[in-house]
C-alpha cells in the first residue's frame, strides 16, 4: 500500500537537516536564524533589509480548481527541489496552513507524496504561532473598537457600519451571525456582528504586503474598521490601536525556514484569502528568496484568473519585481472534469471531454503570454491514469499557442520527476520579458474592475448593482480611488457563476458589493457571497487525528 | 528617574544567559531542550520522565489582595534568586501572564524591580504560543460540539444546556452574552452563549494538572461539555475531539525555561484562573524542578484563603508532593488598607489601622500552620514608607504565633535584599512536618465545602441555594461525589462579600451554583457571580503600548 502523506513526512523528518545547514544553503547564517525548535527558524529580515532583490521569480499559478485536484503547491515543492537538481540554487516561498481545513475536509496543506515541506504537522498546527498572533491582533482591535463605544463612543461610531470582525483560526459557522453586547450596561452595546476565518483578517493581508515592521504598522493605522453616524471612515489609528496591534505582530513578521523533503530551503509565510484578498505568501518571505538564491519559486491562490492576476497587479505592485516565468499547473483528469466528466469517470481516457475541457487551459495561458506578457509553461501533474494520447493531445493545444507542456512527476518522483520542468523554467528565465499589469492605477474603480473581467475573464463586460455604484462613488470620494483591484469571485469559472466551467464567452459579470481595504491598500469587488467562515463537514477530519504517547501526530493527512 | 520594569528588563536582556547554560545549572543538557530564539526554550519532559521528583517545594502565598500591591510574583522571584546567592540550586516556577491584563490595566505579570524574569516583553507577548494552543483546542470543541447539532444532533445535546463557552486571550466584555448560530439553515442552531478569556478555560486548568500528555488527554476527554434533553452529560470523548485536542497541545504541554534577571533558571508554564480553577502554574513545571533542583519555588493565586487551600487540597493532590515551607507575602500597606486606610493615605506610618488590618495575616498564618501543619515564613514586601515602628508591630504579632517575619528588598535589591528570607525559608525545609489536606476525598461535595469555609474562611457554615442543593444531588448522584473542591469566591475577604476586610468573625457563606469540572477533576463551587471575561478600563494599556522600528517593545509596563 502506497504510503500517506504524513508517513512519508515522518520518515523523513527523523533525518532531516539541522536548520541552520539548511539556512546555510541560501547564505544565511546561524546569527540571522531565531530558532523554534531544530526543524524550524525564523529568519531575521532586519539582517538582510539592504540587500538588493535581484534572484528570479517563478510564480505558479493553476487553471481553475476543479474537485479532482492540481496539485499547485506540490508542483512548486517538486519544482524547487527539481532546480537544486540541476544546479539551481533556488528558495521556494510558499504560503501558511490554516487550523480550520485541517480540522475540516482538506487536510494539511503542505504539498504531497514525495514533494512536501517538513515538519508537515508543525506546520498545519500552530507552525510558529503566525495565525494566532494576527488573530491577536485581530481581536484587540475589536475588543478596543467595542470598548470605545462602551467608554462613551467620543468618535461617534454608528454601531451598525461597524465592518471590522473578530475572527478565529477555526472553521466555525456557529460564529459567523451573532448578536453580541448582549447582558446589560455592563457587557457592551448589543449589535449584530460576526466571525471570519482568521486568513480572512485583513490584518493578514497587510502583514503579508508589508515591506517591513514600519511599513506594516502603517498598513494596519489606516485599515477602516467603522464608519461613524456622519458616515465617516473610522481609522485604527483613531483608536490608537496600531502600536500595540504591531507589537503582537514583531515576531510573527519574521518569514519561517523550513525544509523540503530533500532537504532543500523552504520558507512558509502567511497565508490571506485569495478572494477577498490577494493569496499570496507575506512580502517578506518572497523579497528574502529574491535576495538570497538565483531563482524563488512561489505560488499564488486558486486559478490564474484570480491568483495570477492579483499576483500581478496588487503583489507585484508592493513589491517591485516581476516573474521571470510562469507556470500554469493542471492535470489531465481536472480538464476532462472541466469537459464535463462527473468526479468519479476522471479515470477513463476521453479525448472528447479534453477537448471540451481544454480551453479553460488555453485562455489562462493566453492571459499570462499575451496580456501580462510572461513566459509560460504547463506543468502536468501526473497521474497513473493519464493516457500518451491525452497528453500528446494538451501538448499539440499548448504548441499551438508556442507555449511547452512538461509532465511533472515530482509527486511520485520528488525531483527525479521535475528536471525536465526545471530546465523548461530556466531556459523560460532567460528569455526577456517585460510585464504589462491589467490596468494602470490611475483609472476609475470601474474602469480597472472592467479591465480584469473583460481581458482576464474575457467577459463581454461588467454589472454594477445599484448599491455597487454608490458604494464606488463613495470610496472614491473617499480618495482610494487610485488602489488596485481585488476581485472577490468564484474560483471554480472564469465568470461570476461557480457552474459555468471550461472557457464561457458572451457572459458579463456582476459586481454587487465594493469595499476598501485600506491597510491591505486595495478595493476589494465581491460578485456574490463570499465564505469567509467555513463550517466543518459532517464527519470531521479531527475526529481522526490522534497523537501519541511519545507525541507524535496520527491521522492528518 | 527609577527605572520602569521594561527599562531594567531590557537592560538585562541585552546580556542575558544563553537559555543552554541557564539549563545547565539545574541539570538540563542541551539536547532536552527545544530552543524558542535564543533566550526561551521548551524542556522535553519525556527525557525526565522516569526522574524522582525529590527537591523541597516551597508555596508562596499572600494575605487578600488589595489594591495596594503585595509583590507575590516579585517575592518568588527575588527568593528564588536569593536561594542561588546562598548556594542552593532552586527552580523556580510561574504563571504565564494571560494577554488580557497585558493590555488591559494590570499590564504585565513578570515579577518588578530587580525580581523580574526575562525576556519580560515575550513572556507577556504571547511567549511560546502556549496560550494560543490552549484557546485553539477549546475553540475546536466548541465547533465541533454545534457541528454536531447542525448536523443531525445524534446525542441528543440540548442546545439550552451546553456548558461549553468559547475562548479569547483578549478582554472582551462585548462578547460575554452572545447569541450566535443565526442566520438561517446553513448557519448552525441560534442560542444563548457567551465567550470566557482563555486562562478560564477548563482547558486550561486540565492541562495545568496533567502529569504526562496523555494524562491530558484522558483529563480532556473526562470534560463534560453539555447536557441532553434528558439530562445526560455530554463529554468531549462523545464528540471524538480529544485526539486533535491533544494533538494542539503536543508542544504546548513541555514546560518553557527562560531567566531571571541575575541568570537564573525559571519555568514559567500554565496559568489558570484562581477562582473558578486552582491558580497555579502546571504540574509538569513542578515535577521539573522538584526532578532537577535541591529547591523549586513556586506561588499560588490571590489569597492563600483560596490560592494556598487550592494548592494543597487540589494540587498537591496531583503532584504527590507536599510543600516544606510556605511563603506568606504582605506589605504593611496592604495590612493598613485591611485596616481601613483609603489607598491615598497609605504612605502614613498608622499603627491604629496596622493593628486593624493585622488579624488578616495572622488569620493566614495560623491557617498555614494549624490547620495544614506546614512550616511558614512571612515575608514584608518592603515600600520605602514602611517605618521600624510599622515593621516591629509585625513582627511581634507574629511572633506571638512562632512565626518570623523577614523583610524582603528584592525589588529594590534583586538577591541582596532576600538573603534573610532564602535562610529563613532553608530552616524551615529542615524542619520536618506532615501537611494535612483540609478535608478527605470520601466526604460528602457539601461537607468538604461546609470543611473549608469553617477550618480556613473561619466562618459558622454554609448555605446552599435551592439549586444548588439541587445541583450537588444531581453531580453526586453522577459519580462526581469524590473529587476535591474549586471554590469561586471573592479574592479580596476571607468571605464572600469582597467589602469585608481583615478578618471578619460571625459569617456564613452562600454557595449559588456547583458545577463539575470533570477534566480538572474538581467541583467548582461559585458563590457568586464570577467575571470570567474581564473588560478593558476606559484608556486601555494597549493605548500605550508600541514598537520601534527595530522591533523594540515600548510602553508595556
Amino acid at each position: 500500500m502506497a504510503k500517506s502523506d504524513i508517513e512519508i513526512a515522518q520518515e523523513a523528518e527523523e533525518h532531516s537537516l539541522p536548520i541552520a545547514e539548511v539556512a546555510k544553503k541560501i547564505g544565511l547564517t546561524e546569527d540571522q536564524l531565531i530558532p523554534y525548535g531544530y526543524d524550524k527558524a525564523k529568519i531575521d529580515i532586519n539582517a538582510l533589509k539592504d540587500k538588493p532583490a535581484k534572484g528570479k521569480l517563478i510564480l505558479v499559478t493553476a487553471i481553475n480548481p476543479t474537485p479532482a485536484g492540481e496539485g499547485k503547491t506540490t508542483t512548486s515543492v517538486g519544482l524547487a527541489d527539481s532546480l537544486w537538481a540541476i544546479g539551481k540554487p533556488t528558495t521556494l516561498c510558499l504560503r501558511e496552513p490554516s487550523l480550520g481545513p485541517v480540522f475540516g475536509v482538506k487536510g494539511g496543506a503542505a504539498g504531497g507524496g514525495m514533494a512536501q515541506v517538513i515538519p508537515m504537522e508543525d506546520i498545519n498546527l500552530h507552525f510558529t504561532g503566525d495565525f494566532h498572533a494576527i488573530g491577536a491582533a485581530n481581536n484587540l482591535c475589536a475588543a478596543m473598537l467595542d470598548n470605545h463605544i462602551k467608554q462613551g463612543n467620543a468618535l461617534g461610531i454608528d454601531p451598525r457600519r461597524i465592518v471590522w470582525k473578530r475572527v478565529v483560526d477555526m472553521n466555525d459557522r456557529q460564529l459567523r451571525n451573532v448578536v453580541d453586547g448582549l447582558g446589560g450596561v455592563a457587557d457592551g452595546m448589543p449589535r449584530q456582528d460576526g466571525f471570519d476565518i482568521t486568513v480572512a483578517s485583513e490584518v493578514m493581508a497587510c502583514f503579508c504586503l508589508a515591506t517591513d515592521l514600519m511599513d506594516l504598522k502603517a498598513r494596519l493605522s489606516r485599515m477602516v474598521i467603522a464608519y461613524t453616524y456622519d458616515r465617516k471612515p473610522v481609522t485604527v489609528a483613531d483608536i490608537h490601536a496600531e502600536g500595540a496591534m504591531t507589537a503582537l505582530l514583531k515576531d510573527a513578521i519574521k518569514p519561517n525556514l523550513v525544509q523540503t523533503l530533500e532537504g532543500n530551503p523552504a520558507i512558509v509565510h502567511g497565508g490571506p484569502f485569495a478572494n477577498i484578498a490577494h493569496g499570496c505568501n507575506s512580502v517578506q518571505a518572497t523579497l528574502t528568496g529574491l535576495r538570497q538564491t538565483e531563482y524563488t519559486v512561489t505560488e499564488a491562490g486558486f486559478g490564474a484568473d484570480l491568483g495570477a492576476e492579483k499576483f500581478v497587479d496588487i503583489k507585484c505592485r508592493a513589491l517591485g519585481v516581476q516573474p521571470s516565468a510562469v507556470v500554469l499547473v493542471a492535470t489531465v483528469r481536472a480538464l476532462k472534469y472541466n469537459g464535463g466528466v462527473p468526479k468519479a469517470e476522471l479515470t477513463n481516457e476521453n479525448l472528447d471531454a479534453l477537448e471540451k475541457g481544454i480551453p479553460n487551459l488555453l485562455r489562462h495561458v493566453s492571459n499570462i503570454k499575451n496580456v501580462w506578457g510572461l513566459p509560460v509553461v504547463v506543468a502536468i501533474n501526473a497521474f497513473p491514469t493519464d493516457t500518451e494520447a491525452e497528453l500528446k493531445f494538451v501538448e499539440d493545444k499548448c504548441k499551438e499557442l508556442g507555449v511547452n507542456v512538461v509532465l511533472s512527476e515530482v509527486w511520485a518522483k520528488g525531483s527525479k520527476g521535475g528536471k525536465a520542468l526545471a530546465e523548461e523554467v530556466v531556459r523560460l528565465c532567460e528569455q526577456p520579458s517585460e510585464m504589462h499589469y491589467t490596468y494602470e492605477l490611475e483609472g476609475s474603480i470601474a474602469d480597472k474592475i472592467n479591465a480584469i473581467a473583460t481581458k482576464i475573464y474575457h467577459a463581454d463586460g461588467v454589472d454594477f448593482t445599484p448599491s455597487a455604484s454608490k458604494q464606488l462613488k463613495q470610496l472614491e470620494d473617499l480618495g482610494y480611488g487610485n488602489l488596485p483591484i481585488c476581485m472577490a469571485k468564484t474560483q471554480y469559472s472564469f465568470t461570476d457563476d461557480q457552474h459555468k466551467l471550461g472557457a464561457p464567452e458572451g457572459f458579463r459579470i456582476t459586481v454587487r458589493n465594493v469595499k476598501v481595504s485600506a491597510g491591505a491598500g486595495f478595493i476589494v469587488a465581491l460578485t456574490g457571497d463570499i465564505m469567509t467562515m467555513p463550517g466543518l463537514p459532517k464527519v470531521p477530519a479531527a475526529e481522526k487525528i490522534d497523537v501519541t504517547p511519545e507525541g507524535k501526530i496520527v491521522g492528518l493527512f
